[in-house]
């Protein structure tokens, strides 16, 4: 098994796992609970959430735990307009966002908000004169993700926060596909929130966290008791919170390597791969997750070789894992300007951590055959 | 340290535990992944979906995994109503019900829902009749718990459920704390909806399902990609989902033992305690959780009994974990008469499955001396 999808989720690091076991064995207390037990659980948690604040350069205060990237996007974009109070009705996105930004966007619409999806270049890259035409007096809030899911392309995040700021828009930005593997500095960035998720960087899956600037508003959005300072309610979930810091401290401590390898392997693959006829790599070469290897054979579907490759023993993936089995083509790499035809052509190979040279190697030897065989079977060679 | 606070959350069992391990070592696909990977973590997430739907003899179809009883509460009371398109407003439910459920309700009566709250008698149980006078033709939604979480009283869920339905109402119930300690059978109750957490029954935190009868129309809380049926977005939290399924189907094997053992115990240390002066019983004896023994000591502060039992390596609580720090006295207690300060002597003892005799005896030595002592301190003992 060769797995090529950490775009998707990653393992669980063996050492995450090793910091959770106490959690899951013997400390099982409840965090809010004023006993021992309980007392425990919380230290736990306040370690964590230093560790999570740290990997963003934020403050412990400044994390509000989640159950995962859906619920944090859900949360700024539910939350952080209505609390300003203002009247100001606009949010403004990009129209790649993930669908827990868009659908959460369309839903504020439903209830009155003036939405405004901002359409990126052919690589996937926001165009800072398109962000500003979009955003004016009206705009509450500006979301943009950090780097975009399928294709790996690293949005200009800083400036487009500059941008909102001067028009007195909230900036918040979806970094889970960027978080672990990027740098990211909330205080530089300028943001006002942030979205991550543990399982994209070796944590486990089921845990995620909103950074919110301090002094910042935001409505509730989970509703009960008073966990995470009144601000999402909900019994912690605190082997996954654990794992969760692990999980930062170790992507922090060892960002550079990881991206050093995961980007060489990368290149490795491309290398072997660009003189395949018709190859062409997506994304913007220039600002991409280190990863990420976004490819078209033209004429050969995606979904022919992504079962084909997992007929191998490979796991890759045409896009986002949330949407598979979806009937429409992704809504990114229409955005892009692919039509719905070129967009079913779409294969995105992650690299991550785990994976060596040797894996690389087979894994560009079998796609080739595969991708020869389809055109074989389906004519469309010549 | 002896554990008697299985109300507030239990431990993980170790077998839960084993059954999640895979899912935290070699099987993490993200379980919307088509490839290999995702599929074999597609299938342990049916799986568990199987396992929790028979502990209330449900369809697999009708469980929506959430991150916890706070989400699937939330759901709920958020979705059902609305989703009705019927023009109905009314949302009757019992005044001691959790704060997921409240402060849900309150939030839908800030957007212009008619919220009815029905009070218990002195024992936390709500009357028929009194169910009977709230609900009427503009009634969308009742909800009641199955069972109390800070008094272990029973609900006459069941009875509630043909109320509502005589009105054309829906019945949720939240069976948080009643889950996987009494036996459930969602067709038998007539519930339309039903709240369920794994770590209430030693299952892992983190993890819960709402059961929706099958061809019920709700409106979805969390928004993004199309997991759970499109109803209910977010990547799986696919160990979290095995040990919820691993931890409902032990429950529904073991429970009578479960049920006899705790409520031996429990019944012994009522045995222990009763003829101290001015120990009184709370909830009802006639309707109550198996594991449950809520007291109190007239002029004995509830919070300094939890900590000096703490300081004896005894873990119990004054009522809702969720609520812990909270200036306010319970408003459960408070809903069932008594008054502010009298609410503050409330002290709740709940059993496991782990606990043995002599750490029984061992707290009803204890727990004894220490009254005695806080009378002495306090001089409240004539």
């Amino acid at each position: 098994m060769i797995y090529l999808d950490h775009a998707a989720t990653t393992p669980l690091d063996g050492r995450v796992l090793e910091a959770m076991m106490p959690y899951l064995r013997d400390q099982y207390g409840n965090a809010s609970s004023v006993h021992a037990m309980g007392q425990a659980a919380r230290r736990a948690v306040d370690r964590a959430r230093g560790e999570v604040a740290a990997l963003i350069s934020a403050d412990p205060s400044e994390i509000i735990f989640t159950s995962g990237g859906t619920e944090a996007d859900n949360l700024a974009i539910a939350g952080l307009p209505p609390a300003r109070k203002d009247g100001r009705r606009g949010i403004v996105a990009s129209a790649i966002e993930h669908h827990a930004v868009l659908h959460a966007c369309e839903a504020a619409g439903a209830d009155g908000a003036h939405l405004t999806l901002v359409r990126p270049d052919e690589r996937g890259r926001l165009g800072l004169e398109t962000v500003r035409r979009a955003v004016d007096a009206d705009t509450a809030l500006v979301s943009v993700m950090a780097a975009n899911n399928e294709l790996g392309t690293i949005e200009p995040v800083r400036e487009i926060a500059e941008i909102a700021h001067e028009q007195g828009a909230l900036m918040h930005t979806d970094a889970v596909q960027a978080a672990g593997q990027l740098p990211l500095d909330v205080r530089e960035m300028g943001v006002d929130a942030l979205t991550l998720t543990a399982h994209k960087f070796y944590g486990p899956k089921g845990i995620g966290a909103l950074y919110l600037r301090r002094g910042t508003a935001i409505d509730r959005l989970q509703l009960g008791g008073g966990q995470e300072r009144g601000r999402r309610a909900g019994t912690e979930n605190v082997a996954g919170i654990v794992g969760f810091g692990e999980a930062a401290r170790l992507a922090a401590e060892e960002m550079a390597a990881r991206s050093g390898h995961v980007a060489a392997l990368r290149d490795r693959l491309w290398q072997a791969l660009c003189d395949v006829p018709g190859a062409e790599r997506l994304g913007d070469p220039e600002h991409s997750l280190p990863g990420y290897l976004v490819l078209r054979f033209l004429g050969v579907d995606g979904e022919a070789l992504v079962l084909n490759l997992d007929l191998h023993g490979i796991c890759a993936s045409m896009g986002s894992a949330c949407s598979s089995g979806s009937l429409e083509a992704s809504h990114v790499l229409t955005a892009i300007g692919l039509d719905p035809a070129a967009a079913r052509e779409g294969l995105r190979l992650t690299v991550g951590r785990g994976n060596s040279a040797e894996e690389i190697d087979e894994v560009a030897h079998v796609l080739r055959r595969i991708v020869e065989r389809q055109r074989e079977l389906t004519g469309s060679r010549d």
